[in-house]
């Protein structure tokens, strides 16, 4: 298996824990014996528990010894609640190391120069886009700017309207656009709705399969707004835990959500409209359905342009379809 | 070369042609001599010129003998104002002909059993949908219908605006969309517009080439509503022909268009919106920019939709970048 197949099994590992590791990153690893065969695979286990590396290691066991380890994130060469991946490499007696993503931590940084030093061949920026763009991308946001990464998903027509005139919006988008949502959701730290929506939906707000039932891990829902919600509000139950936050400004809801990493702004357009105004945006996922239904209600109302010249630009990073949908993904430009 | 390769080559011809055969249908050919090289290719010449089958044996001369014929519709069997192209594929030799579509004319119809009673090898539906769905779409809807196919194209911000709030539009969609509207214009019959469009943006409506050139075949230029318009409009410029009529109606419209094929609709929200509630619109084609403007200028406005199980559904047929842009086709549900 050569490493960019190798690496892609290792993203596969990562985002199987996306949204159950944090703080840590959601990394994968794969060890490949002396033939080039997968001896194990590995993704960073809940926090406190040992990193992607060292599970793969384990799993590897003996077959690790003159091997490759194809890891997502440079190996760690720093104790943190756990001793550094470098060691764990080094006793394993891998040969040679491929990462996708530099670790960007300074107190976790240096492992690649420590196991060239130690003889090892390191082989640096293996699909690191791939990464950098997909399961890191968060962490890494966080990491650089210290704020959790921001995804606005919205559901429309191919008009721009999230709800016919009389407010009737289920379903616009399919089934698969759905579960795609529920899938994500599930894989997010929080997801953050204004007032507004829990007045007009009352929605749950939960990650649920297929069958309905809960998913293992359930992202923190967080109200905005500075109206009072009703104690019998869905989104208060408990399946899940929930914070309200007195405010209309994004960035103090950010403030709040410091220690997260990985956001799903579900607002309506009035929250949506703030968040890009304030630049609090950091990826668009707009789930696009083949409908026309005009009128008054728009998936988004006011982004504070005025003249062509002002637009938000984004661009276009993925489209993909999901069922009779479609899912374009937009990032800053 | 095999069959599917030889059609699409021939589709590739009959896209040339797009546009400039009115009446006849934009037909395209290959022969394929007994080796199965490529010996000739056509395309249907403007009207009252000879068929795609006819050209493409002239080229193929003495090596279509035991060859075969691989055409997007099936050959016809009727003087029209040529002679029957099943006689000249019989003359030639031909000993295999493939076609993709029937013909749904009667008076043309039957060309497959005559070259099969004579002893040619017939294969339909070659890459049939590619050609029903591709260069005869609107010819094929025109036989079936009567009526001609109506295209609305639209430009819009991923939040379904066509202008930011102050009404400025310039640029929303990239260089490449644009210059895919003007290839599109230029295999076109004719080009819809209201004549709010001429008031607000005073448009030329010709088909350029990137050189800024005009294009070989340009559209019938059509400018539909009440108002009367400037005698000094652009529209009214020598760069083609323009007709203007005096109706809100989409069906008096198509009446006066009723001997074109191919209508591209790039009216603004009203005019788009009358056809749509009139069921007069056959396909979409939305040019979505990585953009948001919010405000008040909508794709469209009222589609006669005031609950969600009124919306007009479609389907997506198609979804590409083009350039910094997205366009996505749709065909009726």
């Amino acid at each position: 298996m050569n490493l960019d197949a190798a690496m892609a099994a290792a993203i596969e590992q990562s985002e199987r824990v996306k949204g159950r590791t944090y703080p840590n990153p959601p990394v994968g690893a794969v060890i490949l014996d002396r033939d080039g065969e997968i001896a194990g695979v590995g993704a960073t286990a809940p926090t406190g528990g040992p990193h992607a590396e060292v599970l793969a290691l384990r799993r590897a066991g003996q077959r690790a010894a003159g091997g490759t380890a194809v890891v997502t994130l440079e190996p760690c060469n720093h104790f943190g609640r756990t001793p550094p991946c470098v060691d764990a490499l080094l006793d394993a007696g891998i040969a040679a190391v491929a990462y996708a993503v530099a670790d960007p931590n300074p107190a976790a940084a240096g492992g690649a120069a420590r196991l060239t030093a130690a003889g090892v061949q390191v082989t640096a920026d293996v699909l690191a886009a791939e990464v950098s763009g997909g399961p890191l991308r968060e962490w890494l946001h966080k990491q650089r700017t210290g704020k959790p990464h921001v995804t606005w998903k919205f559901a429309g027509s191919v008009d721009g309207r999230s709800a016919a005139a009389d407010g009737s919006s289920q379903w616009i988008t399919g089934e698969a656009a759905r579960a795609d949502v529920h899938r994500r959701r599930a894989a997010a730290d929080a997801i953050i709705v204004g007032t507004g929506t829990v007045f007009a939906d009352d929605p749950a707000l939960t990650a649920r399969l297929s069958d309905g039932s809960l998913a293992d891990h359930q992202p923190l829902r967080v109200v905005v707004g500075m109206r009072e919600i009703s104690p019998d509000a869905t989104v208060l139950n408990d399946d899940s835990h929930t914070m309200v936050i007195r405010t209309r400004d994004p960035h103090e809801v950010l403030q709040a959500l410091a220690d997260r990493t990985d956001v799903f702004l579900e607002g309506g357009p009035t929250l949506a409209g703030a968040f890009l105004r304030a630049g609090a945006v950091d990826r668009i996922l707009a789930y696009v359905a083949p409908i026309l239904l005009g009128g008054p209600v728009t998936v988004i109302d006011d982004v504070g342009v005025t003249n062509i010249s002002q637009a938000h630009r984004w661009r276009f990073d993925g489209m993909q379809p999901v069922g009779p949908d479609v899912l374009l993904s937009l990032s800053p430009h």
